[in-house]
């Protein structure tokens, strides 16, 4: 029987400030990755998801950003190797303790926005955003891109590394997504987005913007929870899933 | 053999600016309160002190206040139990996971600045830092002032609690601080400086404003390290006690 | 004819994070106090609603406040009267900057949050407020509460006090509000909160928690937007006032 | 008779943390490139500079950043056009209130660090810096390198533009300067740095990296005041300029 992983982006209020609705997403899926504070989330409001997190058992991990509130970390920031070691072992450092005084543990790492498509090709990021994972726990496995330097550089470190597919994207035949500047590089169709989520986890398979056929293999796909609409999307993936036998179920 | 811990405050610059000579220091004290970055101290810079104090084989405390850089912690605010739990439980992890990626470890919790004052009487937010020390790790020591509700609190929830004196400042006969506000609430005088430093440690009385004889019971002298003439002090209080057969070691 | 100006807070996101509708608020009122990025407010959004503002000929406040983001300037902040003179200078300016670009100005002056609360009494934070404001421009009135140190304050220095009315909150006999903390501080029936509104400004009175008749002499009436709920209410206040005949105006 | 001015970065530190000798520089520079808080400077600390500068008669300059404290501005951003611009006005704004309040004003608006360097070649940042500066007043001369793309957009919009040179830096052949990666890049000799400068002023020329003679039309000379050797060089500077009969006066 198949079976998939669903990871949204959580705990990305800051203070006074709301977005998305982690309460609703957490009844979706099976892997929370929830702001350290960078980009997003302060320590009372990341403890409030974390321990909605923990009593619903959906595990944990720790979304690391570059350090920009008012760009929400989406921002490209030229830093350099060593600061962001060190910005990403604090982060995860203290996630961990909120996790725990939760009753939790951060389970994995995935980078956010910015920093997420940087080290896509960024080799010295790439390389001190593996280090510092490496560094607080060289069992945390890292949520990401195949192919991109990231995973290479975890690779060497030893690291596990958990590919993700994107339910609501457009591919390129080359399998990377399509830019978010062009206009049909999200989906926003629930059918068939649903649909799309489940050829990607029973055939391996999407297809890409001019047709053809692109392997995926995912053992996680990412949903977006920022918007009402999109926490539609997301309980339609899985309810499609579901229905279709596919088990929901965070990675090992 | 009488033997005493000595402590200071460390790591408090951010990013370009330093604060003190935490090299100098490093090589006096036996107990380094390392800041967490919400009074003071960028990962990076975090980092760099971590690992010092690591290879010399200093002890390493979280120094845990205030998020106001501005203020520099040194400013009270009137901040929610809750909201102050979750921040002093994610500045013991951020700092856990660079001492640990530094080959060290946090060994105990010291609050800063006008937190430091505020939970000597303020029992909300007193029983909010003793909580968050005993979510992280119950088994963490805290360093503070006898007699405060700090440590009442830390007590009722099981922290052992580490007493700490000052050599250079003057004690009021009920064995409190004298106000920084008043002129002579701090001394500069090297010689007698180091001199009640071994008095407090050998005989275990200070002499109060007054002249009258306080009981000071302390397991740990905290030295300043913030101006060369604080690093001449702290040296001459190390050296002080040493050649009368003190032995400067970390509490246990 | 009588009339009267309306009050509202706006522009209290941070970047990606929104909070309340600005856009519907600006058809309501006439006075906008515009955050200025110390409690809320990141430059490129104060620059979209001073841009709002001005398209519709809403006048704009500056809304300055305690530096506490995650706070959201709701904590008291015990700061040094000329640490808190020199945040709110650069407060001020910067809105002016921003709202001479959109092709307004700052055209007063109102304290926000625990900053407003505080200065009610704390003479020392009134102060320094007040003669921040004298510093940047001694014709800026001020927008705050009757009888409060800080009207004090701007008087002696020679600035014009308006006073605002809540049309949504419970007066106590003795002319200030009921505190949040309780229960019945906060009315919640729309047609009762916009009779209210209009009663304050056609008979000068309103009616205290006790029944008794407390004088309010308000050249404005402060509303809230920052939930859908607030907006009909804000939205019915208007209409209310209009629909009687009351001219809604900003105060001179 | 010839005529230059001296311009320095001032009022870079950040509440409790200091960098430099603002003091001391005052008493060299006509041009104070004062923080505006966003790669450095608190309010209260920018107002303690711009007073200092208002009273010894040194005009002030706002240096805007981009806005990352922890990296002192040192790091590209890439931040959107439209928001960069907002930060701008923000940061010329407050510094303007400021000033003023010192009974001074803000006379011309210089880039800092990562920003400086960017808008030599980036058009869409080196627009938004050049059309923030116009929107808040027209009549702001502009202080950076000739050659940059920031001129040619300032000077599109009608901006002054006004060349600086650094005594201490190496040039390249083409006018720029060598990279800060390069060992050459930085000269430390005071005598020859001093000496630079007069050549700098009284032939227009100075000499490159491989001996050619670089034409250099500056009005005014950079020099910095972040460590006690470079005051002593600022001093020489200013010594070696005005014996030689050189006026040292702030461009018009």
């Amino acid at each position: 029987m198949a079976r998939i992983d669903l990871n949204s982006d959580l705990g990305e209020g800051f203070g006074i400030w709301q977005l998305g609705d982690d309460d609703a997403m957490l009844e979706i899926v099976t892997s929370a990755n929830i702001a350290c504070g960078f980009h997003a989330g302060e320590p009372a409001g990341l403890f409030r998801v974390c321990k909605l997190a923990a009593e619903r058992g959906v595990r944990i991990g720790a979304q690391v950003g570059y350090r920009d509130l008012p760009g929400f970390g989406r921002r490209f920031m030229d830093i350099a190797a060593e600061d962001l070691l060190a910005d990403v072992v604090y982060q995860i450092g203290a996630l961990q303790a909120i996790a725990q005084a939760c009753g939790s543990t951060v389970s994995y790492v995935k980078p956010h926005g910015a920093l997420y498509n940087t080290i896509v090709t960024h080799c010295e990021q790439a390389a001190a955003v593996a280090e510092a994972v490496r560094m607080v726990d060289a069992t945390l496995p890292v949520l990401g891109m195949t192919g991109s330097v990231f995973f290479e550089e975890a690779t060497k470190l030893g690291l596990r590394t958990v590919a993700e597919a994107f339910a609501d994207r457009a591919y390129r035949p080359d399998g990377q997504l399509v830019s978010r500047r062009e206009p049909s590089a999200v989906l926003d169709d629930v059918t068939a987005i649903a649909q799309r989520a489940l050829m990607m986890v029973t055939t391996g398979e999407v297809a890409a913007v001019d047709g053809t056929k692109v392997r995926i293999s995912a053992e996680s796909i990412c949903v977006h929870g920022d918007s009402p609409g999109a926490v539609t999307i997301a309980a339609a993936v899985r309810d499609r899933l579901q229905t279709s036998g596919v088990e929901i179920r965070a990675f090992c």
